[in-house]
This record gives structure tokens, C-alpha cells and sequence, in this order.
């Protein structure tokens, strides 16, 4: 069964109940054999606010964890004295944690001690706050793998979709649409989604401009960059298909038509994936559901992730639902398996 | 009860099928009084092809029509001499007649013979072919209106979005996001949802950029043109907010917390719009359901409108959906009471 470090995220977000609620559901042990990286003060808090059953079992190498339902083995990386990071707050102490958790577990996994890594949901100011300037888990995996050549994959039911840019300005994003890196986006989902389970994914390539610029009426970046693209993808044994109208295919894929997506920038292949996972309460004025995950393409490693924030909202409340976190562990398993 | 006059579309599309299916119906007299506007002999086959019990009353005034539930008061503009429309294909002749169509629903409303106008799908080549080159609907409305401050209303559900732009490129489309523009799309909106009966309706404003921009992180637009716009807005007494990060909008939108949105650009709103409206079928390979509707503010006339096109693979088949344009029906009644 997979090895899986699974980081906490923020101490200060709801990524402690949420790691808590998901290792107090022994099933976790099911189909792997997961880890926790950390930090030990801040998960007897979590396992405290969710009334979970579980004891911590402080770890320093793989090979030392029990993996028995009940106790979470865990990195500490919160050093000996544990500092109180408070709930709900922006901190340099708790960007401090968020980060070392985040370098150890890309560590296992570079040394081969772990299969795949999962991610809690982090604060990007409190990272930097720490002093550590990277926008977000990605660039993280990124520097620490020395990988050029990734993509973000959002995956929630029939919605996969993956992005040829993402934080970047729209007007940046449309420079970046260039055959190249669409075709090596598309290259990174076909893997991706062959990993799982997929034998011949059928690829849907979004346009950029609307209509897919209606034969060059409003933009030449769907003709001159996309198509070509697409073309060659094909000529290389892809079931790839597009530029298909940006509006119309997530409908189609929402339906069963594509195993995956291609979105050309950020917002084109967030807004689908959000409108679907995310569940807004007008009542309870919160949203009740944020289901989907995050994978980074393009790795040497394997690492999932919960797509949500870290909610200081609702942080310490024992509400946090763990629905996408035990999502991207079953990812994870599947990723590692094949 | 207000008069309608609701347009046939294209004659080789699914717009005669629709209209016969939607006239077929006797409810749709018990709030409105509706004629349509189209081609005689299109409507003929239409109504055998639909199986439906209607024989058809030529008028050439409003005075002359019966309102009678069982017959068609219909505004010939096909020509004394029937033509044969070829079902399914483009032609300079179904172009003709959507576009006479249109032209003849306009100049109802504008001699104030009818209070609302209701349009069919129009194929946007077709029109070409017969020589009038308009890029769709709005422009003929605007053209023949002598509107130049508009802006197409997309509704479905919770999901009634507004764009700042529509049918040009992302590039250009980032070049139209400026506060004069947003305000009197914020503005359009505002009447609009106060004619469909909300009082003091809240509108939710997205951002251009991914986080709208992260506090101008990754482009400027959200701070120096959006922000200033909602600003001046909540000034003048509108219940705005924004901008709002583009990828949570629609989901909160959709979970009622606005009622209704305004996006910067075509696809930031149609994805969302056409995500929840159409549903694809991948059995039948063919979308089996293509809700909302699209209504254009700023005319001085209301225009409501089918936002599917003609959907020229099915015609003829008998199993085209008018649940767009009775909804669109709908929301004309709704504009022409308030």
C-alpha cells in the first residue's frame, strides 16, 4: 500500500481539524499508509476541537511509523516548545509551520520514503510573513523538485481540468497561449489522466477567445496557437479535440464527452470547477461545500492537494469539512498505483 | 395582458419547431397576448413536423389578430410566393426571412403596437449571406433602436450575469474593462432586476484577474477601474459589491447571495451560465436540455430572447426543446408589467 505524507497546512486555518477528522476515519488505512507532517501542539488542539479519538505518535523517520487507525504517526516540524499559534490569524510562526511541513514532505518523497504527497490549505501572507516568497504550494514543489515544466490539474467528478497558465495577469495569460506550452500541457493531462485509469483520455481543448474567435473574427490565438497545437497533439496519438467554444466545454465534459480539459488561463477552468464543488449557504452565510482537488503535473514526485483555503472564518469552530482532503488521498493512491 | 411579438428565427433551424411547440400550448395566452413574426410556409412545416394542433392566421395589422389558443396570428414577411428553406442548411434566403423577421418585431415595438419583443434563434451566416452584416441579434436591435448604451442579461436560475463586453477578443476585452463602462453596466443591471421585481437588488461585481488580481499582484484593472466603479456605484445607493474574486462568483451567485452578476468579459459569464443551463448527453450525443435565456437592456424597447442557436443537426427532427423560449416569454411579461 502507498506511503502518503499528508501536510497540515496553516496552523491558524481549519488544515489541522480537517487532517484530524480525516486520520480519525480509520477507512484512511484502508488503501495506504499515511504520515502526517506538522505540528504536534497544534493537531492535539484540532483533535481536541473535533473530539476525534486519536493519540499522536511523534515520528523521525518512515520507518519508525505504526500506521495503526487511532494514533496519526507525525513529522513535528513545530520544534520542542511548542509555540501557541492563534486561530483564525495571519502569522509569521504559523507560515513558519505551514512551510517546513510543506519542504519535509516534498523531502520524503524526493528520498523515495514516501509515494505521493497531499497537501492542507495554506496562507500565502503567512508564508511570506516567514520570509519565504513563493505564491503558493506549486512554486514551492516547484523550486524544491527543480521542476520547470508543471501545470495545475483541478479535478472535481467530470469536471479535470488543466491550466496552460494560472497566476498571472488575463492579459498576461493570453501571451502565454502558445502552441508550445498548450501542447505540453496537453501532454501532461494524457499522462496525468492515464495514470488514472484513463487507457486513451478523450481531451478537450478550450479556445481562448469567445467562440474560439469565430473563424478569426475577434482574435488569432485559437487559429495561429491552439489549433496547431491540437493538430500535432493529435498527429502524436492524442484523442484531443478543439479549439472547442470556451462556454460550451465544460457542459460537454460536465456530460461525459471529454476525460479531461485543457483551460488556456486561471479563471477559464476555475470557474467551472468552483461553480460545481462549491456550495453556498445564504442562510448560514458560508459555504457548505468546497469539494475538488488540486494536482501539480509535471512533478518528479506525485502531490495532491485540497483546492479550498484555509477558511480562518470558520477556523476552530470543528465545522471544517474534510471531504477534499480524503479526495485527494484517494488521488493520491490512485496516482501512486499506476 | 401585454402583446408579444415573438420571432420565428431562422427557418432552417429549430426556430419554427420551437415556436410551434410553444404556441401549441394554450397557457402560454392565459398572461400575454403573443403573434409571431416568420414565414408562413416554414411555420406549415413546422407545425406537421411537430405533430402539433395549430392552423395559422395571416395579420397584417395587431388589430387584426384573435388571440384565440388553437391559431397562430402570424405577420407574414416570407413573401406571397413560398420559398423552399432547406432544413439544416445555410442559406441567403432563411436569411432573409429571420432577418425581415426581426426588422418587422422591432418596428411593432417601436410604433408601440406590441410591449415587448421575443426572438427565435437566428443563424449569424445566414443573415450575412442575405446581405446584412450584423454580428447577431443586439447589433440589429441596437442598430434599428439607435440604442448605443446596451448590454446582453444572460438568466438561468440564480444565474443572471450582465457583460461588460461581449463579442470581441480576451485581449480587447481586457482593454473595455474601464469604470465608465462597468458603471453603466452595473447601472443597466440594476434597473433591470428592479423591472424583474427586486426591489433593491444586490449585485456582485467580479474582478477581471484570477483573485481579482490579488491585491494587484498579477494585474492592475481590479484596483484602478473595477474598484472605483463599485465604489461610485454604493455611492448612488446600489447594492453592490466587488470585485469579487471571478472563480467564487457564480457559486455564490448560484447559492443566492447575489442576485444578480456582472462579468468583464463573454466567457467569464457564459461558462457559468452555460455549465448549469445546457446538459450534454453522451448516449444520445446531442445537449437534451439548453436552458436560459439572454434579454438585452439599455433599448428602448425589451427584447428577450432564446440564448441557444438553431441547432441546424436536429431540424426537422421534431425533438427540438422550447423550454428557452417559453422562459423567455416569461421574462418578457415580466419586463412589460414592471
Amino acid at each position: 500500500m502507498p506511503l502518503l505524507a499528508v501536510t497540515m497546512g496553516d496552523p491558524a486555518g481549519i488544515g489541522p481539524e480537517i487532517a484530524a477528522r480525516t486520520f480519525n476515519d480509520e477507512r484512511i488505512y484502508h488503501n495506504c499508509r499515511p504520515v502526517l507532517v506538522g505540528d504536534v501542539a497544534s493537531m492535539e488542539r484540532a483533535i481536541d476541537i473535533t473530539g476525534s479519538r486519536l493519540s499522536l505518535h511523534e515520528i523521525d523517520d518512515i520507518s519508525k511509523a505504526s500506521f495503526k487507525p487511532g494514533t496519526i504517526d507525525i513529522f513535528n516540524v513545530g520544534g520542542t516548545s511548542p509555540q501557541t499559534i492563534t486561530l483564525g490569524e495571519v502569522s509569521a510562526s504559523a507560515g513558519e509551520i505551514a512551510f517546513r511541513s510543506i519542504v519535509k514532505a516534498i523531502q520524503l518523497a524526493m528520498k523515495k520514503k514516501v509515494d505521493a504527497t497531499v497537501t492542507g490549505p495554506i496562507n500565502k501572507e503567512a508564508i511570506n510573513k516567514a520570509g519565504y516568497h513563493f505564491s503558493g504550494h506549486t512554486e514551492i514543489f516547484a523550486h524544491y523538485t527543480g521542476s520547470s515544466r508543471h501545470a495545475m490539474l483541478l479535478i472535481n467528478g467530470n469536471i479535470k481540468v488543466i491550466h496552460v497558465s494560472t497566476h498571472v495577469s488575463l492579459r498576461n495569460a493570453c501571451n502565454l497561449v502558445k502552441k508550445e506550452r498548450i501542447l505540453e500541457v496537453i501532454h501532461l493531462l494524457h499522462e496525468g489522466l492515464k495514470r488514472l485509469g484513463y487507457p486513451s483520455p478523450r481531451i478537450g481543448i478550450a479556445g481562448l477567445n469567445p467562440h474560439s474567435g469565430d473563424g478569426g473574427l475577434f482574435g488569432n490565438e485559437d487559429i495561429e496557437e491552439i489549433l496547431p497545437a491540437v493538430l500535432k497533439a493529435k498527429s502524436q496519438g492524442i484523442n484531443a479535440e478543439g479549439p472547442v467554444s470556451p462556454d460550451t466545454l465544460f457542459a460537454l465534459a460536465n456530460g461525459g464527452k471529454y476525460d479531461g480539459c485543457v483551460a488556456m488561463y486561471h479563471d477559464q477552468g476555475h470557474i467551472p470547477f468552483k461553480l460545481l464543488g462549491f456550495k453556498w449557504d445564504q442562510e448560514k452565510q458560508s459555504m457548505t461545500s468546497v469539494k475538488g482537488i488540486n494536482i501539480t503535473l509535471g512533478l518528479p514526485i506525485i502531490r495532491t492537494s485540497v483546492d479550498h483555503g484555509t477558511a480562518f472564518e470558520i477556523a476552530g469552530k470543528g465545522i471544517a469539512c474534510p471531504d477534499a482532503m480524503v479526495s485527494a488521498i484517494e488521488y493520491a493512491i490512485k496516482l501512486s498505483g499506476n
